[in-house]
């Protein structure tokens, strides 16, 4: 399974790829979308929908995890970050993928074993289970390709259950 | 100045198409595009963007309006419209169409002249402003074509500030 991890924002949107192969995961690639602030937001939202049809085209992944806005922050916060969000799950929808989303605290309490891990936290850890050596290109990167990771555990999870009730 | 109107939702969309010709309104089209709230989120966001390309592709309007969320209603219901909005802000911004868009408020203001009319005066000023005698197919429909004359309004009164300035 093949999974792309989105991390949104309208100025900076971070995606990762990851192979899950058997207990094993395996990093494919990361990167991070930079809007200029001075574009208005539907030429943004445009270029990142573009920038993330690109990604899947060439990744082809086979489902889509993206991280939701946290609810904590004002509505104005939470409706922009859920702009780029809709985006995503838009761009992989389009393509055909299934789409799962997860809140922030259960991406850092998976990947870093509790909700309230910090930015480095979250980076070392991802870092560490993908056995990376070189700097990730962002935090952004970091925390999509965290949001993948959840996914992959997620998934290996409701497979225990399942296994287990059967 | 031909202008799509969305009132977004992700369990019911209403789109309309409004001519502004010269001092006057003339009518094209409106519709609901209905969600089953059976269907997972994303799918709802992809049947929306496909609805509204076929609607942008029939009619071909030449600028969009979307109503922005309500903020007094709570983060997560803010949340839901603004998916809506963003399927509907990037349909129209990846059809080449320029996108703005407008609080309810001022919508409600510019048709029935305050904002805080209801759903009823707003459906009565829109078949009043563009002489309609059959009803119209729901309120979205109603809020949709409001969203469109509220755009022609603010055009024109830009258009009224720019020449008194020259």
């Amino acid at each position: 399974m093949r999974v792309l991890g989105v991390d949104p924002g309208t100025l900076r949107l971070g995606f990762g790829v990851v192979d899950a192969e058997g207990a094993s995961v395996v990093y494919v690639s990361s990167g991070t979308v930079k809007c200029s602030d001075k574009l208005p937001v539907p030429e943004r939202l445009k270029l990142l929908y573009a920038e993330l049809e690109k990604v899947i085209r060439l990744h082809k992944p086979d489902c889509a995890a993206v991280e939701s806005p946290f609810f904590s922050v004002n509505a104005r916060s939470a409706l922009a970050i859920g702009k780029a969000q809709t985006v995503a799950i838009l761009a992989a929808v389009n393509a055909g993928l299934e789409v799962f989303e997860y809140p922030p605290a259960l991406i850092k309490s998976h990947i870093a074993g509790f909700g309230a891990s910090t930015k480095d936290q979250v980076t070392s850890m991802v870092m560490l289970q993908l056995r990376l050596t070189e700097p990730l290109s962002s935090p952004d990167a970091a925390d999509a390709l965290a949001c993948a990771l959840c996914h992959i555990q997620e998934a290996r999870r409701t497979a225990v259950i399942r296994a287990s009730q059967a």
